[in-house]
């Protein structure tokens, strides 16, 4: 895909066979199985310079050879597909209540998933990163006893992250200054992968726009309640110009509402966070000091709307309506064909949705058809999932991997 | 340009030539005067490849040759220019009391401002497309009498524009409905170059983006108070899945603010639009009844605010406030480095900024450096110059014109 309309300050084409290399892997991505011939006719290039690169490719286990097919006009063509057998991409989260691993090999199948309960604000910075070193050498010895290769790790975090890997502030971990990627490097004794760290809600649409039902979608928003939305605007990913694009967290809503964390009252995450939710919808769940560990209480408030309880059903409507009000404005903003809904929004969508359409329906102005909003179906390893997909990005651009 | 993380829906190469001769003039864009050796070096083509796309494009009166240059290791080498002489794009712009065309040469060059005094909002869109169609003609005819060529036109409206190039709603001009692009192409008899539409925010920040004092700026926000800003997000303008991003007239600010045309109340628009601000700072503006022509109004406004006037000094202060909350959302959202102030916003700049920045200095939670925010100086023709550029695209895409 070439962009024609980018002033970039490093504008020069580069090399343009690393290019041409993404070309033919993305086509087969999109279309395998599929020829060299048909890679020639669809990339512009010319059937030698695809013939060598493939050749390329399948000698460094990217693409693989199936056979022939007679199902063509001409001559049988031996058909290409992704090859997954030989590199995997990694990818960890660190959620309020649990570390997520995920592998994702080259042609985009899973691996592995794993979970390991933990709580990573009680937990500290350190300690937390000996935790993800020991279920990421975990991973790394079970795919490499299978024979294959890591090509990265990428880290996410319920939080901005910079261009080197430091967490300034992850206000849902107590984090501060937190140079998680040199830390993460150190405590795998330098793998000799690339180990990357971006917030979850990148990892989370990139997710999305990869595996859930909406891949593909070139103008896509995830929502999690947390502080910051992953948005995919024109097949891109938002990143802003520092990478802290997405704040959503701190939108004022509600303008008597709730004091926040920030200092202020009635913002997004306020009322429709995890915490906020389940203070609302649950007063006695914070008897017992802060809910550390979500899951069980929004599964209590799960049974409770199932069994149609009043006062929790109108709780229900009342986040979904605030909910809303963000929507339109994301709506509004960043023109997304689909809204996803992700974490706890996504086990409430239930009964968040249709207030959520409704506040959308009465208050958009974009002209129809409106915007759809719907739950993910990616569960709560999505944004380890895009992490894993994210690792493998370098390969995806064209370059080889060394091993 | 090569985007690699694009899962395009065409996600081709596409024509390889075209590509390399978009990088060709690109790189001569931004580093001329340069060699052919400098081009091949810093895009990765090899030196015939660069040899044959440069005869092209001299051929075509694309480039063009200062003579040699002795400046360098090696032999003497002839140095490449933009060559302004065959190529022009038009840009018109629909503003509330004027017209406006711009032509900009293929060097970047401006090549003659025009303006005319029209009230499009009472005008009606039959007679502003014969106005616009007028005022196009007789630039054509002066750029092409001095042996220049017009490769496209693009009009900016103050409003969302479909890709057919119909304006659905532009209210600042009550029009519903209007296909703009057609009915110009039918008033000029198919003048055989392309006629584009876009939402003026658009093109006013394309022209921030390539002739301002930010060009080059990959994360840019330019607002005017209208119903629509324009936001370049890592070099790209954001259009969004139907190309009705950037809206932000009525954006939530102020709860129980005054009444918007939306129906709600204290939408931005309602505060900080030009309308809206004649009405607060002016309250005499309107004892004669709309005010359609708003030059006169904001220029004594500006002189009431240098002589000290009290009460239009506490006010631009509040609307500075008011739309520095606006800011802060943008801020949050899109992280970019400037936010730039066109229109009115620009003209009222000096007693805004402070009441803006300050309100951003207090709210925002972004970590530091804060974003800059300026007010424009390409004055009310930006978006006229941001259509000229436009029209130039395809042949920056590496295209060639058919003349």
């Amino acid at each position: 895909m070439i962009s024609i309309d980018r002033p970039s300050r490093t504008a020069d084409l580069g090399d343009v066979r690393v290019a041409n290399r993404a070309a033919v892997l993305r086509h087969v991505r999109l279309h395998a199985p599929c020829s060299r011939a048909d890679v020639a006719a669809r990339t512009g290039l010319n059937k030698a310079t695809v013939s060598s690169l493939v050749g390329e490719l399948v000698e460094h286990g990217l693409l693989r050879e199936t056979g022939l097919t007679e199902n063509r006009v001409g001559r049988p063509a031996t058909m290409l597909v992704l090859d997954g057998s030989r590199y995997v991409g990694l990818g960890l989260r660190i959620g309020a209540d649990e570390l997520v691993v995920v592998a994702v090999d080259v042609a985009g199948e899973r691996v592995l998933t794993w979970r390991r309960a933990f709580a990573a604000a009680t937990a500290g910075p350190d300690e937390t990163v000996a935790a993800l070193a020991a279920l990421a050498r975990r991973a790394i010895n079970r795919v490499t006893g299978t024979g294959r290769t890591v090509l990265g790790l990428t880290v996410g975090v319920p939080g901005p992250v910079d261009a080197d890997g430091v967490v300034p502030a992850a206000p849902a971990l107590g984090w501060r200054g937190v140079p998680l990627a040199a830390a993460l490097r150190r405590a795998l004794r330098d793998p000799g992968f690339p180990i990357g760290v971006d917030t979850d809600a990148n990892l989370a649409v990139s997710a999305e726009l990869r595996h859930g039902p909406y891949a593909g979608t070139a103008d896509l928003v995830h929502l999690t309640g947390g502080p910051t939305a992953g948005v995919v605007s024109g097949g891109r990913l938002l990143r802003g110009g520092r990478g802290f694009a997405g704040e959503i967290g701190h939108l004022p809503v509600l303008p008597d509402g709730p004091a926040c964390g920030c200092g202020r009252r009635g913002c997004l995450a306020a009322l429709v966070g995890v915490d906020a939710v389940v203070r609302r919808l649950l007063p006695d769940a914070l008897q017992d000091g802060p809910v550390t560990d979500h899951l069980p209480e929004i599964e209590r408030i799960q049974a409770l709307a199932r069994a149609g309880n009043d006062p929790v059903r109108t709780g229900l409507t009342e986040v979904g309506r605030q909910l809303g009000r963000a929507v339109c404005v994301l709506v509004d903003l960043l023109d997304p064909e689909v809204v996803v809904l992700g974490g706890h929004l996504a086990a409430l969508a239930p009964w968040l949705l249709p207030a959520v359409r409704a506040e959308l329906a009465d208050r958009t102005l974009a002209p129809p058809p409106v915007v759809r909003v719907e739950a993910s179906t990616l569960g709560s390893e999505a944004s380890a999932l895009g992490g894993a997909t994210a690792a493998l990005a370098t390969v995806e651009a064209g370059h080889l991997p060394a091993a």
